[in-house]
């Protein structure tokens, strides 16, 4: 019986997570159950919801338990298949997948991945779920016009950097704000009209404001934190504010979040903030992909993954995105 | 000449408005020039909304300046018309309606008042500016499902006494959050199940949980503040947040509102959180007030009026309301 090098969720962090809330254990090869799947690992992929699934505090799904083998999404080749659907050498894709070489999975968490045009990998990035959500949140929630001021967070992040690609399709006027000059650089390299790097910046409502000279109409927030208060400091008339995710809460996600409060902007505003999960889109899938990979094969989406290798990296990986230290999608590879 | 006793903006409140932030002068009757009237005021409305023209900080309106006349809205009869549309005898409604027992006042911000079936005050009431956006708020912004839990801030007070009975009237089920038990125990005579009054609770979170057994669907929010907490951190999955008001801050205006945020719980819980101006359904007023006139002359639309008399009352009205002290509409009659 081969080895499983498997990461088994310790403890909860109280603060950035590290590396110690997790033990490398090596666990037996599963076997598949009756309608499992016995899945060798080619990819894994580490985003920003799963700092809610290692907290106790109450999520919008459950969330680990110590000494649970951590799951998360990821492709990999069917090795064997007790369900009718699937069989070996089948390429799948699942948000169940063990942060292990081998791992059994529900056949029911599993879809076939059947990319031809793009790498086997783009199903966990442009043409997955960090796609999908920059295509619902900036397309339905925020249901901008053309000519309007799109400010995006995390812009060279997984859903940043495709949100800000699909404004510039969609004519709308796209506006960075990421964590380096470098990121800065690659956003304008995609479309993003300008950019403000919020580490820098001594005065980021000032610098949002320079950015947007004719203010903020969509706001797709990848983060909260300040750069959410510059956003709303900016926002024009009617403006959305799409709550996408809290990565700038990741160092305290358990503790009340305490800051401005924007109540009296929203009612002269007339702002709508809407929180945003992709669960909720599940019907519209095929079509948005349909258009993603339509825009891929006609060079008008280009993405930047930032890849670690080996199982014993998966912690780091995902500490370094929650930390923006990774420079666009960040996967593993085993 | 006779006099008229008028209410001059003298300076801006650093926090809660009082008397001595008005000064009453004796100003001429004015005469009316051209395209204005003269009319002799009958009913001044105080409402919240005002507190933020008498801020130096950048509203969704102009703000009086100080050395200003005060004006709001009122019911007068016309004494002198210089404008085609109106003549002497007319009772009209503006919401440039000066401080002072004679006011003149743009005819374009005239409208005439033909009410018969009701008092003719309710033209700044239920009829007017409150029972307007208690309507429009509920039904057109939340666009609650029947059966769905609304909890109303400020709940006897102008708008919340109608859009609770209109959420009655709805097949919806509508809970209080007041500042007196006598003032809940009005909310339950007009139709709200059940109420919370938040100055006697020792913990407003649990005391709305236990007061919204099935959570919130919707809240019309005319407080901010505390109870705007309590509503979020009981909030249901695609919970409706209508922001009409911000009268909980009406002491601390102009400095930042420092508090919890709630991001993490919008995304969560999908919410809607959306800023509300009436002006913005000025085409649909029409057929708003004939369905308020409906319900009011079906019995189905009881209110109470907190009624002051006198020109040298209005401040202190204006004050009264924004300290929760009034039970009703508060209106001054001269």
């Amino acid at each position: 019986m081969s080895t499983n090098p498997s990461w088994i969720f310790r403890s909860y962090p109280s603060a950035m997570p590290s590396v110690e809330n997790w033990v490398l254990e090596d666990r037996p090869v599963p076997e598949a159950a009756d309608g499992e799947l016995l899945v060798k690992t080619l990819w894994l992929s580490v985003d920003p919801y799963m700092r809610g699934r290692i907290s106790p505090a109450k999520n919008y799904a459950a969330g680990f338990k110590l000494g649970d083998l951590m799951r998360g999404g990821g492709i990999g080749e069917v090795v064997a298949s007790e369900s009718p659907d699937f069989k070996p050498g089948d390429i799948v894709m699942s948000d169940y997948s063990g942060w292990q070489p081998f791992s059994a999975i529900p056949a029911a968490s599993a879809k076939r991945v059947t990319i031809t045009d793009a790498p086997v990998q783009s199903a966990l990035s442009y043409l997955g779920m960090p796609g999908l959500t920059a295509y619902f949140a900036l397309l339905k929630t925020a249901n901008p016009k053309a000519g309007e001021t799109v400010l995006i967070s995390a812009a060279s992040g997984a859903v940043g950097q495709i949100a800000g690609q699909i404004a510039g399709i969609k004519g709308l006027d796209p506006v960075a704000v990421a964590g380096s000059d470098e990121k800065l650089e690659w956003c304008r390299e995609l479309g993003y009209r300008t950019g403000v790097n919020h580490r820098s910046s001594a005065d980021l409502v000032r610098d949002v404001a320079a950015a947007c000279p004719k203010g903020v109409d969509v706001f797709i927030d990848n983060t909260a934190g300040p750069i959410h208060d510059a956003a709303m400091l900016n926002l024009n008339a009617f403006g959305r504010v799409v709550v996408v995710g809290t990565i700038a809460l990741a160092d305290r996600f358990d503790q009340p979040d305490i800051g401005l409060r924007h109540l009296r902007r929203t009612l002269i505003t007339r702002a709508r903030i809407e929180g945003f999960l992709l669960d909720d889109h599940e019907a519209e899938y095929a079509s948005a992909i349909a258009d993603l990979l339509s825009w891929y094969k006609a060079g008008l989406l280009r993405t930047r993954e930032d890849i670690l290798e080996g199982i014993e990296t998966v912690p780091h990986a995902f500490i370094r995105m929650l930390k923006g230290e990774n420079f666009g999608k960040q996967l593993v590879k085993l």
